[in-house]
């Protein structure tokens, strides 16, 4: 590569991706908790590669297509945290992984326990619970029936899973957590009640990590965490103290286009940082070298800044820009530039 | 292609596009205004050429890198609309651009009429005026020294461009309509002044589409139009009143996953369908086919629908959802599958 890069781009500094990935790997160590990240994050499998060497015990995805990709390069367990709707097409795809990595899916109810029969022998499945995000994933009390179901068809059942997503609230950390311990364990005993052993209670998300650990028991309730946004953090995540500024490893490098007004106009917009006007954050995207700044009005390739009376930066000035939430940001980019290297995106748009 | 593709995926209705394209082609033409539609909304050469073939005279881009993409297959008239700071390496870009299309570019202050020197003899600029949307532009009485900035230095001035961005509220049309002729007329008259012919007085959006045609005079102050969603449509403008849901020629294509709450719970999210919580839309997006229901939660793979009370569909059922603003979806996809067809989104992610 020679020179920079046009605006806009997302640069990754590799040196803070790699402290955050071993900062949270050693507090889930300390814990005796595994780490099974979310690449939903940064769907790069050279990043899953440091995280996997950290000391990971596998990877998390969202979609069959995202295991597909992370699979194609090297990763050998995998969990498809979704309660994904299994139709032949799905079957096969999910067969012919299995093939290469061991693989677990998502249900969340008899009826898709049931639809799993086909993979007997090759592929397990993971109860999703509900602790509360009142998103998918059955009642606790019901996640027995389910494990039930899958069990008597041959399917393996390798546990419960919960994604505490209303944790993304300034202050309910704690109390999400609770939850998400609570939610587990009343599923697991269920389960285990059904006859069918439950090793895995799988939990965790980024704005919750820290209150998840802490309450860690020996042996802990919650024996796998799965964030994702801390590799890298976002605004949202600064905003609610769950990651601070310096340890922020992706921004979006925007130019200034222009001062009408009397603001800053970036080219950096919602098709380079995301539309997610984070129910959390007070702008939509913070420069990270002007922390009182926020971005005020957002359309798909202009950000007006309002730098809180701070100097304007020149027309032609470079500067970095957070987004509110970075996985949104990462799956609008076909590359990031890791250390001045571009690195492809490989399971962008990967959303079937 | 054997079988559907695996949800979620994009599907444009040809015949509903085609009606589209027509319909407000036919009503610029009864208007004496030309059509520069914005192709940022779809992305896709094959419909730009179905747009010029129904008489537009040329493309709007938002990029250099959308129009590298558009003029490489075949688009022979491209307008830049926006400021683009034209450092070495775009302003090597857009000569060479030069050689194959006719290009103009925006600009919208004196220093960057300044910056557009080396393009003389080559390509255009284009002043951009403010007509109340207060995001890029130069106040209307600033656009002849603009103007007059780039003359000076060889630079063709092809005219004045606003973009009625304000117009995208519940009922404001008429009153936008009416600002942005005001702008552009104001604006062209001082450019004239100045000793500079301004041929093009260029406005438009989909929402004020119409209220700007009512208002044409002969010969119209507002000559030619950008509009971008008009092609497709979106839940936005059906909500305002500027698209009707017959006429909607894009949609996702999901699968009902999980009826986890007594909801429906879709595999259609925020990476599908975009996160823009659009300011004039009652929910993240609406089914087609259930003009009730509205998506109340939308996260990065899930969005759960309220079906206002009718009966859930099946657990891998496929629906019909119509995302908020239609770019930012279009913008996450690889393919959109026009009649059965794959067809690549070859300006997705240029956003440079």
């Amino acid at each position: 590569m020679t020179g920079s890069p046009a605006t806009p781009y997302l640069a990754v500094d590799g040196a803070r991706l790699d402290a955050n990935v071993r900062r949270v790997q050693a507090a889930a160590d300390r814990a005796g908790v595994r780490l099974r990240p979310h690449v939903k994050t940064h769907k790069v499998p050279a990043i899953a590669q440091r995280q996997l060497d950290a000391g990971a015990v596998g990877v998390t995805v969202a979609t069959v297509g995202e295991a597909e990709v992370f699979v194609e390069h090297g990763c050998t367990d995998v969990l498809v945290a979704y309660p994904v709707f299994l139709d032949e097409a799905r079957v096969r795809r999910v067969l012919d992984l299995a093939e290469r990595a061991r693989v677990v899916i998502g249900v969340d109810s008899v009826d898709g326990a049931r639809r799993a029969a086909p993979l007997a022998g090759a592929v397990g499945v993971a109860v999703e619970v509900d602790s509360g995000h009142r998103r998918s994933g059955v009642d606790p009390e019901g996640a027995g029936a389910v494990a039930l179901a899958a069990a008597d068809l041959g399917v393996a059942v390798e546990g419960v899973f919960t994604f505490p997503g209303h944790g993304y609230a300034p202050g309910v950390a704690a109390e999400v957590a609770a939850q998400e311990a609570a939610a587990l364990a009343e599923a697991a005993a269920v389960v285990v009640a059904a006859g069918i052993p439950c090793p895995v209670r799988s939990g965790g998300s980024t704005p919750t990590l820290e209150a998840t650990l802490v309450r860690s028991e020996a042996p802990p309730v919650v024996d796998e965490l799965r964030p994702g946004v801390y590799v890298f953090g976002d605004a949202q995540q600064w905003e609610l103290g769950h990651h601070a500024p310096e340890d922020i490893a992706l921004v979006a490098v925007a130019t200034v286009v222009s001062h009408a007004g009397g603001r800053a106009v970036l080219d950096a917009g919602s098709k380079t940082l995301g539309a997610d006007r984070a129910a959390y954050a007070s702008g939509f995207g913070r420069l990270l070298d002007h922390p009182g700044a926020r971005i005020v009005q957002l359309s798909e390739h202009h950000a007006v800044v309002d730098l809180a009376g701070a100097a304007l930066p020149a027309v032609g000035e470079r500067v970095r820009v957070v987004p509110n939430h970075v996985c949104a940001a990462v799956n609008l980019a076909d590359t990031l530039v890791v250390d001045g290297e571009q690195v492809a995106v490989a399971a962008r748009g990967r959303n079937s």
